[in-house]
């Protein structure tokens, strides 16, 4: 299926693709230009112009800052691919020329390498992010000569990719390692996607199979004490960087989350593309571990700032939380390509859990501020005075020193028409993953069809699919496939085809419906959605005796803005009547969910001296207000909570 | 009052000062010797070995290991005076003739400056912890003097305090200053009240007075950069040291929490001996910032291990707690001084609370093993594997590298007969803060008597005096003054004289009976103890939900050897019909609280691949078990909470 053939046309998501189009796009690029005032300056173009000779000056930011504009670049190929726009792509292309100025002869390309370290290239594969910059390099290229058709940005990417292919691997005189922080592994798969050439798959399987292998490389490289020290200290935790066993053998989410994913993206990727079935089982494996024992309800992942990592299973603090942007999004990358390993719905329900909750909630309604951090409750004091919870921000910040984040939310949103449908290898089924309205152009065995999708989602549960043939068509002969949402359990959804209701077959988790269509057949997908009490298993300690709402694939929260503070003091009623309406005015519009319960303890009855007195039952009663997760953190600092006690 | 007139005499706490005795100061000295196997060494013996050229090497273990010895001394001499040892005390005075082999000429004495950075003394005020342990070789000089009668220590510590009176201060050529870690000024008063010498209460008071002046001296030395770097980089944290204002306008307990008790201490010592009303008000506004908004119900103060310091009101987490052991023990010295500047019960009552809870539990029952770090709720696995809890440790440690606690464990219980009564400075009235059975003797404005407590505490609220006068006196009139605890709370307590009840006239907390007495006179002072459900501030977000279980003075506890994991699935039922029982085989004996409640949201019942689903109620009544919290972890290590759900 090709990239150019879906269009999306839908009322939640254009608001989104516009913001990014029309605001994040211009944003980071003043950002990435050191423009945005009282921001953290990115620093990124100027390492860019220092590394190319015209300018002169130190290295600025973090070793990975290369990063940042490549990112940048993969989010204006998706935008223009939709939408022209020759001012951009002559930004764009002015970019690429001073990346290819920046490259040296032999292919090589790395600003801090370049500027501050001169001749230590390669020398620190543990700390210094060369092949992940690398990756997100090649990632760009394929984007934009996808969209643009222009070779310029892809031929230095391969250019670089040769010179990696040709330094590291097992044969004499190669480096026999690989990178700290994951990322060429995928993008060597998309380099082979574009390009056809094999050595990228090669290389991408030699990156993922060296990993963790004994003697481990990053010992080495510390033992030998050759590298610059840019961050650690002591001998080198493998956990943190996946590398403490072969991939294979790996059964838990272990140490920096955004890695791990990213990891686990290639992993599928290669065990689809090589039909490898023990990496196909590691896959299922840290699947079910990272999404049954260790992913937050908002589809966030990684429980401590201290190393942005993964903890253990089932510890899930919501205060203390990390749940990076990157995090999720790598997990959504994760998920895509677990569908296309085999489709199965749950990979669906997790991709459209981060992305809804997560995800979205990262950044702020006018696309210039984001969240780094996701957290599930906050006291913004605590925030503030407790040294634990720093990193917690209650509002969503301008840019970051390590801005990693806000161009990842802008790739992802750009193309998110890449995440709706699959369609099976035989080319005989159309998988729905995602309901976003959208127009779609679909290449199957026998013919060529458009769906026309219009969704409701996530506000209501109401799809439409129209099919259209071509003019020359009466009639075709293939299989349409909707997924059954996990947020859906009451019984079946009703499905209507021209009007007239259908027994489903659920396979996997999607309805399918392989029939004869003629053009103009439509399809009503009805998936009722109603507010509904959520619990945690029973293990999530941090949950317990608390309850989550959650409507459609949207998970609400209470903010102290509607419900007072301290948002602890707030229980449900055993049966709290959750009404939800529309309110117009409110966040841009939105679903709103109410409820009943009270207050305890009001603490006005308490002295000022008193910490602790014998306990009295003490109970008011109230309406409480939940909003979208999503939409949190738009008003005023103030507390906020997913999980309500109950 | 003298210091050699009380004696324990009673069955809970001879338990604790044999412990002291017979095993935690002989096993400390082999700490201090490093000769405890798999613990990790302390240097600090090795140290003034090295500092008086008896052996060569390098200084080992903190910057203040000095003072761990001066603890153990000061210790040490506490037991002497109630129980003559030649053996220890032929230990104690070969240690002091080291420490004098260690002393300069000029009086200075610190290992850590004569090995390490000869030269540098002095000029790392903020860090080096120099007259901190200056503080604690006067405390354990005094002490000693005290206990035995021998001068060697106590005129060490004259020519170092001498010393240091003439290098600090405000004069031309003095250093105008202070020390990072407050100690020495609550010292001074101590060796004010041995010797007399007034320079030692003025320098004292000079401390007190300098500190958080503009400008500020740490900043000053930090810009200077005269110093040696030991921990802290970048600008001083000021608010950590306590010195970020000058101290009668520090309102809110701030900072590292062992500090600023110290400090307050001092404070409160100032006050009463120099009637200064300004430094009275701001210890009355630090105690009730500190003890009304910043204590855990276990008496731990400290709610961060980052800088192991306060954070700021109601933030009381209870799993990523600090809650240090000589943090409690520095509020027990701040109460006591309190005490002795106003008789007021809440001051006693915030002593009994740290001592009976969070500084009892601190030692197991072998005395060998300590914590550090006291949580009221624990989770092993997390304390493994998720490095925002490493600090919690579910089991205690045999010793510490930064073996502060111990010692200072071994100090307190070893001089708990100085805080259990005072007499008041007429010599007409005896409080009595604490009921702990005793023998006493006290010198009053007409005569001398001996008071003989017998408790039943903390068991069981029933306890007796009886009246002992001179052999010559048929009478003696005084007031008995009999703290009323805050945990009873049923109306009056019974209160009989020679078998008669008596009207109970209350003042500041205390029960007061003025009369004649004679010889063989006896009180009966009855306190009905049951258990019962505490709840904390509704301010206090941590505890929201959640009631613990307090009976008389102990603070009760659930775990996991009892009532099974996870803990939080534990939630006491609306009446859960506490029942108190005696087990005399659970550890060591002891009573146990046993209730009505159920276990939700049974493990089993959950497939292992989903987090969330949609909430059922799912109920199974259980009746649980808790034990005091001062006995926790003394069996396997498992989870542990004081708060429950409720």
């Amino acid at each position: 299926m090709g990239q150019n053939q879906i269009q999306i046309q839908d009322q939640f998501w254009n608001t989104y693709s516009d913001l990014v189009r029309e605001t994040v796009i211009p944003y980071q690029w003043e950002a990435l230009n050191d423009r945005v005032e009282d921001a953290e300056p990115s620093h990124a173009i100027r390492n860019f112009r220092i590394a190319a000779g015209l300018e002169q000056g130190e290295f600025g930011g973090w070793v990975f800052q290369d990063s940042d504009l490549y990112k940048w670049l993969e989010a204006v190929a998706y935008s223009l691919r939709h939408h022209p726009d020759q001012r951009l792509e002559k930004i764009a292309d002015e970019s690429i020329e001073l990346i290819g100025q920046a490259q040296h002869d032999d292919g090589y390309l790395n600003t801090y390498f370049t500027i501050q370290e001169p001749g230590k290239q390669w020398t620190n594969l543990y700390e210094a992010h060369e092949l992940y910059c690398a990756g997100h390099l090649i990632e760009a290229a394929v984007a934009y000569y996808q969209a643009t058709g222009k070779r310029k940005l892809l031929d230095i990417s391969c250019r670089f990719a040769d010179l990696i292919d040709r330094m590291f691997g097992t044969k004499p005189g190669q480096i026999r390692a690989y990178c700290g922080h994951q990322e060429i592994e995928l993008a060597l798969v998309k380099l082979y996607g574009v390009t056809g050439e094999e050595r990228y798959l090669n290389l991408s399987q030699y990156f993922i199979d060296e990993r963790g292998k004994q003697p481990n490389y990053f010992i080495e490289e510390w033992e030998r004490g050759s590298r610059t020290n840019i961050w650690s200290q002591g001998a080198p935790n493998l956990e943190v960087y996946q590398s403490h066993l072969p991939v294979r053998e790996q059964k838990v989410a272990v140490g920096h989350s955004v890695r791990a994913v990213y990891m686990y993206t290639a992993m599928a990727d290669l065990a689809r593309l090589t039909g490898d079935e023990g990496l196909k089982a590691a896959c299922e494996r840290l699947w079910s571990n990272t999404t049954g024992k260790q992913m937050y309800i908002t589809g966030g992942i990684g429980s401590t700032h201290l190393g942005e990592a993964f903890t253990f299973d089932y510890d899930l603090p919501n205060d203390s939380v990390y749940a990076e942007t990157c995090a999720s999004i790598g997990l959504i990358f994760w998920a895509r390509r677990m569908l296309q390993l085999e489709v199965k719905s749950e990979y669906a329900d997790v991709l459209e859990r981060a992305l809804y909750n997560n995800v979205l909630g990262s950044m702020s309604m006018d696309g210039k501020h984001f969240f780094y951090v996701n957290p599930l409750e906050v006291w913004p004091e605590a925030s503030l005075k407790n040294p634990d919870k720093h990193h917690v921000k209650p509002v969503r910040q301008k840019w970051f020193g390590c801005s990693c984040c806000p161009p990842n939310v802008a790739r992802l949103l750009g193309s998110l028409d890449d995440y709706i449908y699959d369609v099976s290898e035989d080319g005989r089924t159309i998988y729905t993953h995602l309901y976003i309205g959208s127009k779609a152009s679909f290449e199957l065995a026998d013919t060529t069809i458009t769906l026309h999708q219009r969704s409701e989602l996530p506000w209501n549960g109401r799809v439409e699919f129209s099919v259209q043939l071509p003019k020359d068509s009466e009639c075709a002969e293939f299989e349409l496939a909707l997924r059954i949402p996990d947020w859906f359990q009451n019984g079946q959804p009703t499905l209507k085809v021209n009007g007239e209701k259908q027994d489903i077959h659920v396979e996997n988790g999607y309805a399918k419906i392989n029939r004869s269509w003629s053009d103009g057949n439509t399809v009503e997908w009805l998936l009722p959605i109603e507010p509904k009490l959520v619990a945690a298993h029973p293990l999530i300690r941090a949950d317990a005796g608390k309850v989550a709402i959650q409507r459609g694939p949207l998970v609400y929260c209470v903010e102290e803005a509607d419900n007072g503070a301290p948002l602890t003091s707030l229980v449900l009623a055993s049966e709290p009547q959750l009404t939800a309406y529309a309110d117009p005015d409110l966040l841009g519009g939105c679903i709103v969910v109410e409820g009943d319960g009270f207050v305890t303890d009001d603490s006005s009855s308490w002295s000022d001296e008193k910490p602790y007195r014998s306990y009295i039952n003490q109970k008011k009663e109230v309406r409480f207000k939940a909003i979208p997760y999503y939409l949190w953190g738009n008003r005023l600092a103030g507390e906020m909570s997913v999980w309500l006690r109950y």
